[in-house]
């Protein structure tokens, strides 16, 4: 029988590893860390996800989306916190459609706990030292007995995220690899809010929290536990940084300006934000993402994004949705599997990177400004009047997985020019569920 | 005394060591391959490179242009063959400016040679295997013994060019590395026209002669040796492509069909074209250049581009100039010294990369096309009536050191608005030198 390896049991290597072996295959995986089932998750990753239907999409054909449902909890919209402590609301979408903030390290056990149970060996503390391309093999170390394993592969499968190992090996032993690897000057540090001192949710947990301040923000999402989890997406230099808030006296000055509801319900923001890192925020790209018939990389390692879309982890299990349709239509023949994979996945992950840039810049600014939510407000009548003509974007992107990334991209573009002139015209605020817009509107979307 | 390490003996390399020794420093370089000046240059590289004004300023500045003057072609202009073999000229300049054809090994073994005249040590087959950053240490292999040494410089630069594996250590040990490796869907590949038979070259030795196709070319440039060193750039794929032409007979068809006047002068096509590598065309940008007071990517190593603007060698020298500048007004302020240097020399390595991406497609295409030969007569006409308000780009690159490559860029691009319109009057074939053409210019330049 075939042998399948893949490199990395995150989330989306552990989604494809099931995917895999209910097809029968032999499937082994090898992880750098520790089993994270038996030893605490490490600090500085992002604690919490949101889960979208596209990545429901890739629980649901393996049969655990009713599990995940269980210990997930809905987000309908965002809550804006202004410098005032003053709040706002946008839903994300129509009644009954949301996100969901789901923890990362659980969902990666029950995903681990499975896999096993279809018969996938996971091998832990293997940190991948290079694949050798033409004979299939990856080379592991073992971080406690420093052994090193050569591992033959029929088909291996490189799901070791953003500083993929096996991408790397791509980039030093094959000609003309397409290859960048973009940071933005922002970083991000996660911060708690924990619960109420009689056990409950300090703030609404049904939906997303944004403190929105123009060249920075704070966000916050809710955890099973009744705690929240805050990121602070902040400048790494300049005058309002990590490096500038570098003692504890600036640190809460700025922060009680800024964040002042905020900061009264965090009790450990000092050792919180002294304590955890500032983390990069990279984007990666390369082409092609496979070597003849013998590797793939899938999900974060041939397309990291940045998280302001919420969209990482839902891109990576579509990926393996994708891989799931063209293993039924090529079944063995995995040198087109693989290309096809390839081609047309790279649109749409280059789309959903583009989208979630342009996302941090609606998060942190234009969702505090009155002009965005208004536009925003006559997107969504429009399109209750109109569904089939006007789907919003963040629909498009969040809760339509029969849109490509990259449709979404191109008819979001097109909605954004034609709301630009709608936007321009005179007293749009008194007159914007008017006639005349809906027919300006209409003619723009017909011309 | 302090210890100056440079990674890589290549042409930049070797005249920064120079530039170094003459200030006292105590200089040594670690070359991968063998000494070039007793064994054979390796295949495949470009044979001949075009020095012009920038590159002339860093040799003259240590007094060795006038001994690579003695072994230097200067090429006045263009020469394009039509499929027809039918020639057309183009000046490059005004009367007394060329670019020269200088042999790359040639020109390294005299700066070789210099450097050790100055005190240089170099080491000969000695393979950089990685840089520990933080103490300023490289790590070489001995291709001959295998012996591993770990050198310890107080600052190193390296000068190893696109596959610097100085910058592969940036890039995998520090945070935050912006990095990206581009390559074209054209590669290259080098044939050759010998002398004739009574030993004269067979074109015309002053001019670059360029095969312009649309989506290929072929060009030439003369040896001192009264030869040619042709290059074919192609496609790796598709109809007309290097992977297309496999067998003798398609190549040879192709050749007859595009290039007559040319495949008459090659008796080795064949063997040239089955026995010589279709080399990749690679962008490499990246930033930062430096770390801390440790290490400075200096040349290719931080900004490789494509060779079609004959500036890399060009653009490389020029670093060594800029660095020389920058000991001037720093001392021994290495820090400020590396970090002046990658954020003075960034926008311009940037622009001469896109500089030398757009001139593919004007040498491929546009210089076989009238409109294209009658706008830059026009230009040219009007910069001699005007030297002061209008330098023709081509200028501005090659013979203006004094200009950056950012700032030619922005004035070539004005220009190129400029002329769109100029082109755009109806007749202009017939009224290209008139009063009418010259006013308008004259008030498109004021607008």
């Amino acid at each position: 029988m075939k042998k399948f390896t893949l490199i990395g049991s995150g989330l989306v290597g552990s989604l494809l590893s099931i995917y895999l072996s209910k097809r029968g295959y032999k499937v082994s995986m090898y992880e750098r860390r520790p089993d994270l089932r038996t030893n605490r998750i490490s600090a500085g990753r992002s604690i919490n996800l949101a889960l979208s239907d596209r990545g429901w999409r890739g629980l649901e054909k393996v049969g655990i989306a009713d599990e995940i449902r269980k210990v997930a909890l809905p987000m309908k919209g965002r809550i804006m916190h202004d410098i005032n402590s003053q709040l706002s609301y946008q839903p994300y979408g129509k009644e009954g459609q949301a996100i969901y903030s789901v923890s990362r390290g659980g969902l990666n056990c029950v995903l681990m706990d499975l896999a096993e149970k279809q018969g996938v060996e996971i091998f832990f503390n293997e940190r991948c030292d290079g694949v050798d391309l033409k004979k299939g093999n990856a080379i592991f170390e073992n971080f406690e007995t420093q052994k090193k394993t050569e591992v033959h592969a029929d088909y291996l499968f490189a799901t070791d995220g953003a500083g993929s190992a096996a991408r790397l090996q791509l980039q030093l032993s094959t000609d003309r690899f397409q290859y960048s690897q973009q940071y933005l000057e922002h970083g991000y540090k996660e911060l708690s809010i924990p619960p109420t001192p009689d056990g409950d949710f300090a703030m609404d947990p049904t939906a997303l929290h944004i403190w929105p301040r123009g060249s920075f923000m704070l966000i916050a999402l809710p955890n099973m536990d009744k705690s929240f989890t805050c990121t602070l997406f902040f400048p790494f230099d300049g005058e309002n940084s990590f490096n500038a808030l570098d003692t504890e006296e600036k640190m809460m000055t700025f922060f009680t300006k800024m964040f002042p509801d905020a900061v009264s319900l965090m009790p450990t923001l000092k050792t919180d934000y002294f304590e955890n890192p500032a983390c990069s925020l990279g984007i990666i790209r390369c082409f092609p993402w496979s070597y003849e018939d013998k590797l793939l990389l899938v999900g974060d390692a041939a397309h990291a994004i940045v998280p302001f879309y919420g969209q990482g982890m839902n891109c990576g299990f579509e990926d393996c949705v994708v891989l799931d349709q063209l293993m039924d239509a090529h079944g063995e023949d995995w040198k087109t599997i693989f290309h096809e994979f390839e081609v047309s996945r790279k649109p749409d992950s280059d789309a959903i990177a583009d989208l979630a840039v342009a996302n941090f810049i609606e998060m942190r600014d234009k969702v505090g400004q009155k002009e965005f939510l208004l536009q925003k407000k006559i997107e969504a009548w429009f399109s209750t009047k109109y569904p089939e003509k006007w789907i919003p974007l963040y629909t498009m992107v969040t809760f339509s997985p029969d849109i490509r990334y990259s449709e979404a991209l191109r008819e979001g573009q097109r909605q954004e020019s034609i709301m630009k002139k709608v936007m321009a015209l005179d007293n749009i605020e008194s007159k914007w569920d008017s006639e005349e817009v809906e027919n300006l509107m209409l003619e723009l979307l017909n011309g």
